[in-house]
């Protein structure tokens, strides 16, 4: 989406350099910065180091690595090096793994002296495909919001609460949840948007940066603020991203995405989920029985990142020295609290006849 | 409570020195900083700046501050001035107000030269009669805690979740919230409690630092993590403060107490709110229609204090320059949502009827 006016991708293929070039992410939202991606040991690096993150925006990433590996040695040795390196970086992340083998697949019954060309071009699919998803999200997504719109009086906005950052920048482009919303900016629909800002990694921030480079107005909030705002008529539609969401329609997402989900529950507030097909997760039906909740490192919670008075990033402990601190980073909202998912193929309800409704070839299986 | 193994008060009297001894509470919980209120500009300072804080210790405060008044100038006139200094410092602090008049309504009709004594002891009283509540609210929590306790397999902690710091340092000891949890600890009761971080201003930080000192095991959590908790079965019992709960029951407290109230109802968790009765609004029904949420300053949304690696305490910037940021103060849990208030005179039912048969003096007025 738009940075100062200029469309951009969180990642593309700069054709005169022949070099991937990729956003810094981990200077957001306090600086943009653009850096190219140059050797396979540099790729594996922007993965470790969060330059990139997000799922499908880490799997596009591994796939122009495997296309640069396929430049410099095509062999099926070299192939499978590449694989192994990029593999390794973040072992938990599917969309990785499936990139990668995907590309694997796709080369190694080809002759060595086309596979360049071949897995160029198929990074390149793996990178339209997301915005493909993405933009048939938002499309869906976008009549929800039209039609909240169209029982205002003109100009008044609709008044979105996002959670979390399933924007732009953790796909190729238009983000999953933040997809609808930049559909309906883009076609003259006054918004506003609260932004949780999502303790303890505060990728609320991000969206914010996303939003406000596109220019859709918003207001950054703590995650405490958002049951109030549904108290009080201030909030029209939830809509929020998944990390992976069950066949029965439980969504395992960021940490507090329940709380809300219970708070538009209690006000009839409309609850949507926006996710690609890719992370339903068909093997699971009761996503708080059956889904483990990583417990992540307790320095997140006790230091916050930000800008500093002297103009350079760094954190500061909020809790007191010594304090243990528990940091469980999903939780699963349970598909009675879910309105619908908005799939890249429509809305259908959170449960498992909706799922299979619109998905019989992959429910099915 | 205990710090380091020492008894203190948020507030004491030093007899040798005559004169008020204070927590400089801006400095916790990275410092325990105590010091002397000398003058009364000091003690207008020590209110305005929220060296102390919370209505309790700002009343007695106060009281303590029209005692050194009535040392310096006990005449009408002095007293009358000390009220106006005093009671300019936090104009919508009712307890301010409430001891100040108190102060002023038991002097005037004193023969001048009685007045310093008289003051001086009222403001001990005053310190007392907070204290005395408060140990009365943690003697009837004490029996929900020990009643859980007695349910559980020896040894296996009472899991406890609190939000914001209703605990002894914002009243002159015990807290309201806390004081069950105090007492129970102090009974042998083994206890665990999950302490919201409570964004913006991370009051949670505090609550850590009193259970800390005091001994008590606990850990700081993000504001979202308590949903995922209680789903999980890792809550027995949720206890909060609040700042002002109507004759019917509802509950005004810090952002984000609705969400967690909200959270322990779907997973059948008793959710109690510790009041002393004075907090009790007779004059309002519906909380949510009828208090109004005060708004505050966006940057205390936007930037985060804490310690800075070189040891000081500083802020971060945690949301993007320029970025709109929403702050509501407060939110109101119905009562449908409260399984109980915590008293001094009791536990009852959040409900009209609950309250009038606890305090049929002061559900009639």
């Amino acid at each position: 989406m738009k940075v100062n006016g200029t469309h951009y991708r969180s990642l593309w293929w700069d054709n005169d350099q022949s070099v991937l070039m990729i956003i810094d992410q981990r200077w957001l939202p306090h600086e943009f910065r653009i850096q190219p991606v140059e050797t396979l040991e540099d790729y594996a690096a922007a993965i470790v180091e969060m330059r990139v993150r997000g799922a499908p925006l880490i799997g596009a990433t591994a796939a122009y690595g495997m296309a640069l590996a396929a430049q410099k040695d095509p062999s099926d040795e070299g192939l499978q090096q590449a694989w192994t390196l990029l593999n390794a970086t973040r072992p938990t992340a599917i969309n990785l793994r499936w990139a990668l083998d995907r590309c694997l697949a796709a080369l190694t019954p080809l002759p060595v002296a086309d596979r360049a060309a071949a897995a160029l071009q198929l990074a390149h699919d793996i990178a339209d495909e997301d915005v493909e998803i993405n933009r048939r999200i938002g499309e869906h997504g976008l009549t929800l919001i039209r039609d909240i719109a169209s029982r205002k009086p003109a100009g008044e906005p609709v008044r979105l609460l996002t959670h979390c950052n399933a924007g732009w920048i953790a796909t190729v482009d238009w983000g999953t949840a933040t997809s609808p919303m930049y559909q309906a900016h883009d076609a003259g629909i006054p918004l506003h948007v609260w932004v949780d800002e999502t303790r303890p990694r505060n990728q609320g921030a991000l969206t914010s940066w996303e939003l406000g480079s596109h220019g859709i107005a918003h207001s950054y909030i703590t995650d405490n603020a958002g049951g109030h705002l549904m108290q009080h008529g201030q909030v029209d539609l939830v809509i929020t991203g998944t990390d992976r969401t069950t066949r029965c329609g439980d969504v395992c997402n960021k940490i507090g995405t329940y709380l809300k989900a219970l708070a538009a529950h209690d006000n009839g507030v409309p609850f949507y989920v926006a996710l690609p097909s890719p992370t339903i997760d068909w093997t699971v039906s009761d996503g708080v029985a059956e889904i483990p909740i990583e417990d992540r490192a307790e320095r997140e919670v006790s230091h916050v990142q930000g800008l500093l008075d002297d103009g350079t990033i760094g954190v500061t402990q909020v809790s007191p020295t010594g304090t243990a601190c528990g940091n469980p980073a999903f939780d699963v909202t349970p598909s009675r609290l879910v309105t619908g998912l908005i799939t890249e193929r429509g809305i259908c309800a959170a449960s498992e006849d909706g799922l299979a409704q619109l998905f019989p070839d992959l429910a099915a299986r």
